[in-house]
């Protein structure tokens, strides 16, 4: 089947949001998101954006029965490893359930690596959930190492209440 | 103790980078630090940085008998999570060992925090070493949580020959 991958842009957000919501449901999580297309407009499409995206397409012979072409996507953005200098890091990786087996994550994967080699980034970094073996599985056959495993790296965050808290000077 | 924290300028990559030295030597890492002076100086002080920081600074009459008056710093950047929107990375935070416990550190996180609000972001991220008990506490103890632990995410890498061929088309 054939498809392409290209760079996203304001009027992909639909899309974008809509697999966000079906990645969301995969992970059994669907209730904690609280990102709207609006939000991925502002925040993806504007100077200065927090995120740059990339979307996998099909063509309309081969869209879905809901009549979509939009098919996958990555969101990336830059980030910095004082180890080892500039990096990438890859938010998501999503390819619709019917789309599977076919390359097309390794391909907007693959396209997340070469956009960072190009920015001379030293690293690609992604999480994965410990219960998701086939994307485990997945990444650890292209090379990838698991640095929580491995290495000992816990995943941090403060949000909410606790941040408004932290920030108090 | 009087100290300050203030926006990191090129200026300080000299002790940025110094300061990097040491907190990989404490994390037993030192042999893995790619990252030089000048790595710091092009990465976070050209247009389209990859990083920013902050540093802690001590007046001269406490400098340390190598004369140090940059006693800390955090680098952080901006991401997204494609679930809580707008986010902030907090890459390093690290206050030299004689300049522990006077609320250093929970100042400079505490800024990165103020930053990170003050851009709409939602949560602040980061990663704690396993074995690093007595940091893991401190954050745990500020409100952050674990989603290591918690939720089951681990931090995965690709880097070196996997990246390039990983970036093959």
């Amino acid at each position: 089947m054939d498809f392409s991958i290209r760079a996203a842009n304001v009027e992909d957000c639909k899309d974008i949001a809509r697999m966000i919501r079906e990645l969301a449901e995969y992970e059994k999580k669907s209730d904690q998101i609280k990102v709207t297309q609006r939000d991925l407009e502002q925040d993806g499409f504007s100077k200065n954006p927090f995120f740059h995206g990339i979307v996998a397409e099909v063509s309309d012979q081969h869209r879905t029965k809901d009549g979509h072409t939009k098919i996958g996507y990555a969101l990336y953005f830059y980030s910095y490893s004082s180890w080892a200098g500039r990096a990438i890091y890859m938010e998501d990786l999503y390819v619709m359930p019917e789309f599977r087996g076919k390359g097309i994550g390794k391909a907007l994967m693959s396209k997340v690596a070469q956009l960072g080699l190009a920015a001379g980034c030293n690293q690609l970094d992604f999480t994965v959930l410990d219960w998701n073996k086939s994307s485990l599985d997945f990444y650890l056959s292209q090379g990838c190492f698991d640095i929580t495993a491995t290495v000992g790296y816990h995943c941090m965050r403060c949000k909410g209440e606790a941040l408004e808290h932290l920030a108090q000077p």
